[in-house]
């Protein structure tokens, strides 16, 4: 039985995007526990289920809040949900509050995995030949050394191994230029530390315009270039869509070819349906640990919620630990 | 009569592409010429036109040129074209080959503007609304200092004022959070600069999923990361759009919906058309310089030749240059 706990209180749309989340996750997940923590009255709906445990917890934090502010905040839903997770040994934990403050309470909290010096936010992402490509850190680190853009790489190796399955994955740096010698210093230094190393399935860099063509498995970059890459497809997703929407609504005829022509776009809205990845997973700290978008609606909690069942299930954590051990060269375990 | 040289032998396709553009491009100027630099056996389809000077010179810079091999390789079509520009005054000089090479050899023959410390890259991007949105730096450095993001603000709010006609132009910092507290260390400088100066329009940090909505004028971002957003967004049209064509080929229902809908989609393939915005200028040195895409084609290439000619025109290099003038403090001046 895998048990999931639930910060109900985060998200834009408060406690009523979570608490649908819930009901449509437990529509089809039988096996698994959810221990919703929020204000006991905006939860009532969930009282029904008998898979579902509600602690009452009186704060919440704001999407503003600092990592220490939340360290601070004992009685907010997103430290209980961490902190109950900790004590408690649960399976994940899931917010869609303030990614910082969730972030770094719960690196805080359930530490690092050995080994590792920054955990990084990890997600699928679409791409056009469906291949799934596995992209991290998309944010959460500002600032990133060409020693922790290394360590990424073989937590994304070791993601991509073993949630897609990929024996040998294709990793990538994402950089200005294909070429070597381009990139800000640390990506060049990172170049640099994984060529030198002979880092398995490292085939260079890649520019963000060849990111989606499907020929690559893992990307690697630090948190603020990988944020800006993620919210950039969004955007532009978004947009087109928008504008396909407005396309089909001109007039009388292009309203006649949608019914024609739907079928078609179906397959293309589900790719490029970003709600259905519905968060992303905190790589190299020891649980679970999965950031729903702040402007979660029921359906991407859902996901959300899914995706964390999944990595809970895969054992991945464990896998992260023993991988990360077997690549630590020996002088630097003593360190 | 605006005068431009031209590199006719820089991108990837040959001279074909810049050829083909040259050609596109007097079918509507009259009141242009143009000064075509590259090998004479190469340009025999230019030697009709009257409007067209064709300097014969041997050498081609390769796509992964270094910045000094360019200066050095003085019998190259790239060199001279810079040199020509610089020796005779040209209004422009337009390029479709490395990057990297013709920003720095551009950079170090027509030398900045006096108060600024490193030229960017600029371009006009679609935005869903239709409002054009301009956003610098692009991809001209790989590493950016917080008082240089600030002079880029200032470029970028010249170019908007002179080339978009708004008068005051809302500008924002390309961040991963909205926050003023979010951002890498040298955004984060950047926005306590911006804002404690009370520059005119700054309105904050901008996460990239907003940036294409049109709700702002011009976006400051240091250029790795800049070229990150840009190709990235270029990469989801590209994806999308070949989405769509194959939502329409599906079946033999949605290709009559095709017929039904095309003109709908008429408006989003122009403004998706990346194409159409034919390539980058490099804002802050003396004289118009055009980065057209390396893997121009002629109908790319032409529009390149427009923006160069658009920019000569509009007389924006000294408006660049009085601006930055009263913009700088005294003390500074006298340094």
């Amino acid at each position: 039985m895998i048990k999931i706990c639930v910060d109900c209180m985060g998200s834009d749309n408060g406690s009523k995007a979570t608490v649908g989340g819930i009901k449509n996750f437990l529509k089809t997940h039988k096996d698994v526990q959810i221990i919703a923590v929020g204000r006991k009255e905006e939860l009532t709906e969930l009282e029904s289920y008998s898979q579902v445990e509600i602690v009452d917890v009186p704060d919440v934090v704001p999407m503003t809040v600092s990592p220490l502010e939340v360290m601070r905040a004992r009685k907010s839903s997103m430290y209980q949900a961490i902190n109950l997770t900790k004590e408690n040994g649960y399976d994940a934990v899931v917010s869609a509050g303030s990614t910082g403050g969730f972030l770094s309470c719960a690196t805080m909290r359930l530490k690092l995995v050995e080994g590792i010096q920054r955990a990084a936010l990890v997600t699928p992402f679409p791409t056009k030949s469906g291949n799934p490509l596995t992209i991290l850190d998309i944010g959460a680190n500002a600032e990133t050394t060409p020693e922790q853009l290394k360590q990424f790489a073989l937590m994304g190796r070791i993601y991509s191994q073993n949630v897609f399955k990929k024996e040998e994955p294709r990793l990538y740096l994402l950089s200005n230029g294909a070429e070597e010698e381009k990139g800000s210093p640390e990506v060049k230094q990172a170049h640099k530390l994984l060529k030198e190393s002979n880092f398995p399935g490292f085939k260079g860099n890649i520019e963000a315009r060849e990111a989606l063509d499907g020929d690559c498995d893992v990307i690697i970059t630090g948190g603020f270039a990988g944020n800006i890459f993620l919210k950039a497809c969004e955007g532009v997703a978004k947009m087109m869509q928008s504008m396909i929407k407005d396309a089909f609504k001109k007039n009388i005829f292009t309203m006649i070819g949608y019914l024609f022509a739907n079928s078609g776009f179906k397959k293309m809205k589900e790719i490029m349906n970003y709600k259905s990845y519905g968060g992303a997973m905190l790589l190299g700290v020891n649980g679970v640990v999965v950031k729903a978008h702040g402007n979660s609606d029921d359906y991407s909690f859902g996901c959300a919620l899914d995706l964390a069942y999944r990595m809970a299930q895969s054992n991945l954590v464990n896998l992260l630990r023993d991988g990360v051990k077997e690549n630590t060269p020996i002088e630097e375990k003593g360190e």
